[in-house]
């Protein structure tokens, strides 16, 4: 396809969904071809809504969309229990998919995802926007500094917000049929893949789910948190929740060193993004204070972390139409983890908080 | 005494004792009158060292000092076995009680200290001395503040640093007849404080010890951590360690706001200390950012925080002895809540990690 722009079509008119249009009008390699809902007039609210260009088709259903030969991609924002049934028709379709988190209900369903990618061919990418931020790029640099990090004992992580009383009796978050995982699949799933990458996504040995859950009456999980444990003493805690202020704490604690930031899922501006270090860390003398303050890095960044994504995924694209490569298997390989530890954490907590080994 | 200056004494010299020592110079209202240790050579040595002048008394051992009519505080920085029998004596001879924490190896021996305290009318302090910082009377006002933090939900603390192989085979912090509570009386003292601070002091139902920690040969726990839990579905989690970088992480979450800072313990330097908060935080619209930034509250002081201790400890004492007013119950009442959390992590650790109530 040349200089061809990578063409998405979007199946769903989430939220979300807006924020990747947005996102794939400002990647330079990708354009948005279609957009396909449950009606007609339902899309058309959406395109005029996104000030869509009319060149952009206006699909009345999903199939449509996965039908149209003239799209490389399917995003799918849809609720995390339609999403089996979606991606793996997209994959069979021939259609690269890049699916929103939670990408699945459990591994088993994951797996048939990953299978109908794998066996036609097409790349797999999970929708989670801040591990493509340069931002993350420079804290693995810093995590696998011997020198100033040196070896992770520890990885906290808290990721929630306030949800008001209108979410919490009708948001498809905590409607089981829709997104059962409830608060564990919106930001749970994010506090899972912070302990992970600072883990180098070593996964854990086993988890025991903290025993303080909030359910709902459909047994939706609103709040919650668990332990991770790795067999060389390596623990990770998180939290996720409903019911806290807006919230992304992430904390790698090494033999060497500190990496602490406040807003690892979406940066608090879109220029630039912070962390915050500390290495070989003293008292001065008499211990009344420190030798060094911690070191504040600035990462700008030309675009928001959602293009970095959109265009990241948009050259693996063109590089297997092009080029003939494979699919990138790291990023599914990455998404797999996070479903496995999601996996156990969930199975700990409906199992009354035992440790859980973590599948493989 | 009118004007004059609340007389210290110390009984041992530990490195803890030279801050204890400058803090004594620097507060307005406390003068330091003896020091005691195990022989008058190392009194003598410890009075050089420390550039104290003449009319500091040196007693070649610690019963001397608390003979001494002239002295009414005794500041005992020893190895926490010993505390039971000193601070007993010292409460036994009318001196009041700065006694340095870890303060008791369980809240049996704390008890006996307590009531002898009570029983002679004097003062007991332990020696946190962050408490004392005018920080923390700020962070106090923003925990309690409805509006901008809301209700507690989570609080996690960590604190560490590195020990050396000659700290590990060799330092008093790693021996069970002397310092036998290892980190969790370290830094996990300071860890639990945090999260009580956080908590107003309400102690938590029951403790579950993290299935991880590192204890030495002599059965001295070097790394360990634990999840703390409320009946109203708070939680809070800790991490303590002689093998991380330098850690004084405090993070506490509520529902309409966050506080945070990574140098709860000595702030890094002396003349002020700073703590972040978020309130009533929203993301912009698309969610590509946050609607506000966090807010850096800088807190300065005249002098540092053990001089801040001190002086509140030496107040508390002129009001006892010039107006005849009732030692202040609100530290050891604190002083007991961290000791009975403390007992509780400890006897889940020691019980295979299940489940321990506090104590009351």
């Amino acid at each position: 396809m040349g200089d061809r722009m990578v063409r998405f079509g979007i199946i769903g008119a989430a939220g979300v969904a807006r924020k990747i249009c947005r996102a794939i009008g400002l990647a330079p390699n990708a354009t948005l071809s279609a957009i396909g809902s449950r009606s007609k007039e339902k899309a058309l609210k959406f395109a005029s809504d996104n000030g869509l260009s009319r060149e952009v088709k206006i699909y009345g259903c999903y199939e449509a969309v996965l039908d149209d030969p003239a799209i490389d991609v399917v995003y799918i924002p849809l609720p995390t229990s339609l999403h089996l049934h979606w991606a793996v028709l997209a994959a069979r379709n021939k259609k690269h998919v890049l699916l929103e988190k939670p990408v699945a209900l459990n591994v088993a369903d994951l797996d048939k995802i990953l299978e109908a990618c794998e066996s036609n061919g097409v790349q797999f990418m999970d929708g989670t926007m801040w591990m493509h931020h340069p931002r993350t790029a420079k804290m693995k640099e810093f995590l696998s500094d011997q020198h100033n990090f040196g070896q992770l004992k520890s990885v906290l992580s808290v990721a929630g917000y306030k949800a008001d009383s209108n979410f919490l009796a009708n948001d498809i978050r905590i409607k089981p049929d829709l997104d059962g995982l409830g608060i564990l699949g919106d930001t749970g799933w994010y506090c899972i893949y912070s302990i992970l990458f600072a883990a180098d996504f070593e996964l854990p040995k086993r988890v025991i789910a903290f025993p303080n859950p909030i359910i709902n009456e459909s047994g939706v999980v609103l709040s919650c948190g668990s332990s991770l444990f790795w067999d060389d003493g390596k623990i990770a805690t998180f939290f996720c929740s409903f019911f806290s202020n807006l919230t992304e704490i992430m904390t790698a604690i090494g033999t060497n060193g500190i990496l602490n930031l406040t807003d690892f899922i979406i940066p608090y501006v879109e220029k630039e993004a912070c962390f915050s270090t500390d290495s070989q860390s003293t008292y001065t003398n008499l211990e009344t204070g420190w030798g060094r303050l911690p070191n504040k890095h600035i990462v700008p960044t030309d675009v928001p972390q959602e293009v970095h994504m959109v265009r990241e995924f948009s050259h693996l694209i063109k590089e297997i139409k092009e080029n003939g490569s494979k699919p990138e298997k790291k990023w599914p390989t990455i998404t797999r983890k996070i479903q496995l530890v999601l996996d156990a954490v969930k199975a700990s907590l409906d199992r009354g908080f035992e440790a859980v080994e973590v599948g493989q």
